[in-house]
């Protein structure tokens, strides 16, 4: 391939993927000129379906076929804490454990003074006023442990202050599964400080 | 996502990617989804029309919108040694190098009686006839340095002895920024057998 093709073009996209670098790109475009009818065409029309398809929840800001969604639309959720997350892959995350039943709000990122991002961009008024309005019992914090995360959730502990719901945020300890040889100081320090009592 | 929806489909095809699992696979998607415009609608077209215009080269093999291919419809390069190799994608290699000026055949794999692939499957008996009506002057054998590879350029050795072409291989030896420490035992016993007398 010396000049630019059709090809060229699709490795070039497929590079911009997290996950692909121009290297896997022609690997992967070569996997899929072999399964052409059994892959490659068959991706073309989901690519195309999805981005038609999929909406924003204009209510909490997931990605779902309808607007509201169906957590949003679903009346036994109704009564569950509201659970604010950064991304959608988040929300997708805690689904699938199960064990949550209430309702979400995707703030799509965090606080950035360096980017831009404040709070109108996160879409906190709207946020508050749907807290005020639904009087949620309890708000769960369920933002990345990280900088950004944890700047984000201060920000937001002041913010949802005088609505009158009880903040709570994600325990830090040990993962499951987890080796103490592995883990940063700051995870077994979180862990030490948070221990419970053996039943 | 519960139900199975358009991005679950979506999630499921791009997890069959080489170089994307289950996990990276939905954050593909939701960094698709983010860039419906930019990105995602691209990718589908670019997608659907490569699967359209793409062909393989039915002289040697490759993938190229004409055929035959560029590489074979340039008359520049039928003098040229005839470089065999495995696959698409190490023609490509060895085009991004820019050194080599001859044809090329594409085997499209090895052989393996494990898989019942024959020579007749790799199109052996063709190229046979195509180095016979061409004379061809050298052939390079740059198959993998691999068991598969190697049984395979075994076979073509005993398969073009007839055919009247010189038959060379790729050197093996220590790679151009490898460390010693690092290597392997079987490349650094051919880079001692191979040792050449500095200028």
């Amino acid at each position: 391939m010396t000049d630019a093709t059709p090809l060229d073009g699709l490795i070039a996209l497929l590079a911009r993927l997290p996950g692909l670098g121009p290297r896997s790109a022609r690997r992967a475009a070569l996997h899929l000129l072999k399964r052409r009818d059994a892959l490659m065409l068959p991706l073309a029309e989901a690519l195309a379906e999805t981005a038609r398809s999929v909406k924003t929840c204009t209510t909490c800001g997931t990605l779902d076929l309808t607007d509201p969604c169906r957590i949003c639309s679903d009346d036994t959720r109704a009564e569950g804490p509201l659970c604010i997350v950064e991304q959608v892959g988040d929300l997708w995350a805690i689904e699938r454990t199960g064990s949550f039943k209430g309702r979400y709000h995707v703030l799509g990122g965090t606080l950035s003074a360096l980017e831009g991002v404040g709070p109108d961009a996160l879409g906190i008024p709207k946020l508050i006023a749907r807290v005020q309005q639904a009087g949620t019992g309890e708000i769960i914090l369920a933002l990345n442990a990280t900088l950004e995360g944890q700047t984000t959730a201060y920000y937001l502990t002041e913010a949802l202050a005088d609505t009158g719901a009880k903040l709570t945020r994600l325990a830090h300890g040990v993962p499951v599964g987890g080796e103490l040889d592995y883990l940063d100081e700051g995870t077994l320090m979180a862990a030490f400080s948070a221990r419970r009592s053996v039943e």
